[in-house]
């Protein structure tokens, strides 16, 4: 019955394993002996709690996270993010450093300057057709942030050492490669990936965020748009996307 | 073996009929004959443009909604829409109407506050805690928009008849009584309700949106926060929230 499975190379979402996709199919009517489906069950349940903290000692353990890294669940993809990194961490009057290596780099570049901040694109690999990842990266004096796509899935480029910023917090969109390959979370302020690729199905976005950059967030974004918001609720504000938090996404990789 | 059905009346998602939940677990692993799960498939495929078109055909067609409306995806629930309505309708120096009629209606007003936009509540029933939807209801001059909460779970109560606003565009939050009973979406600029409650599983957010409010929308919001974006890609700018625009969202009110 499974032997003709087709793997997803188009853009959008990819292949989930077999055994991931069936222990989902097989609770899909009775959750954990709840009698509900995982998409009925209520998000203040305990039920709900320990799948999402689960999720998160999971991701913990694997990434080897400290206890002052957050691991939280947002909606929207790596393309809200774009927006929420300045609205959170870019204050007007003080610049960010953007690093272009294709065209997810080149988007979230785009969406600081719709909010008419200040961005400075210290590093590009457009000269050569975006074929190669810059090297000698130098931070510029005063930047709040530095902004980088570890991975560049249409131009087949990929970080392979991330660059040093002085204590200057990296931000990574690892939406593509997130959880491919060990690497040192320390080196990171803050990590986002859509789930889709690798983790899971599309609409979740797991963003993992040290602590000491919530008390950058300013006050008059809308609760939805805060990463505080979502660190003082485990994630839990609103209704989460349901289905979303559930075991398949991590099995892959434990 | 489904005899022991719970149906969950807490907070969050609420339960769903047992034949959409069984079809979604039908097909998990084969969806519409491709060999891929529903979570797997491109969201840039003839089979998912599929889904997202029978969802807007059927919505429009159980609500009666004429040409000029556009049927949207979002993610972040209604919570999210409690900001991105002042977002993107409410410029700075005007002022909105809102009606408070218990717990969500005040989170939509303090969203409002939060962006340090003007609000106008001229109408509450706050005095009888919220025992009461509120008669009489008079639009302030120049107001740009009117918000309300159609229906209160928690106090348990529901508008029966909408009020008039002459022309001011009424935007309602629908999303406990959406799609429950007849109503005429012509009286309504904006229509908003989270799925979890009512069409479908958590996750995703349906908004309704007349043609002619696009064109409030301003350039300096990020892309994810623009109705423009949402109604220019047939809500797939990004990658959606797959497994919630299946059909098993729609057969409960066809």
């Amino acid at each position: 019955m499974h032997t003709n499975r087709i793997f997803n190379f188009n853009p959008g979402p990819a292949a989930l394993p077999l055994s991931v996709l069936e222990e989902i199919q097989s609770s899909f009517l009775d959750f954990a002996g709840t009698g509900m489906s995982i998409t009925e069950i209520s998000h203040r349940s305990k039920w709900f709690d320990e799948i999402v903290n689960d999720a998160i000692d999971r991701t913990r353990r694997l990434l080897k996270l400290s206890n002052d890294y957050h691991v939280l669940f947002l909606q929207g993809g790596a393309s809200l993010q774009f927006g929420m990194i300045p609205m959170n961490f870019l204050p007007d009057g003080r610049s960010a450093d953007y690093i272009n290596t294709g065209t997810w780099s080149a988007k979230a570049i785009k969406e600081v300057e719709i909010l008419k901040k200040s961005v400075r694109v210290i590093a590009s690999s457009e000269d050569k057709n975006f074929s190669y990842i810059p090297e000698d990266i130098q931070v510029s004096p005063g930047s709040v942030y530095v902004h980088l796509t570890s991975n560049n899935t249409i131009k087949g480029t990929q970080w392979s050492e991330f660059p040093e910023t002085s204590g200057v917090p990296l931000i990574a969109d690892m939406s593509s490669d997130f959880m491919s390959r060990p690497f040192d979370p320390k080196a990171f302020g803050v990590i986002y990936a859509g789930a889709q690729k690798n983790i899971g199905p599309a609409g979740v976005c797991m963003v993992i965020l040290r602590d000491d950059l919530l008390k950058r967030v300013p006050d008059d974004l809308p609760s939805m748009l805060k990463y505080t918001t979502f660190a003082s609720t485990n994630s839990m504000y609103n209704t989460p996307p349901q289905r979303k938090l559930s075991t398949p996404a991590i099995p892959l990789f434990s």
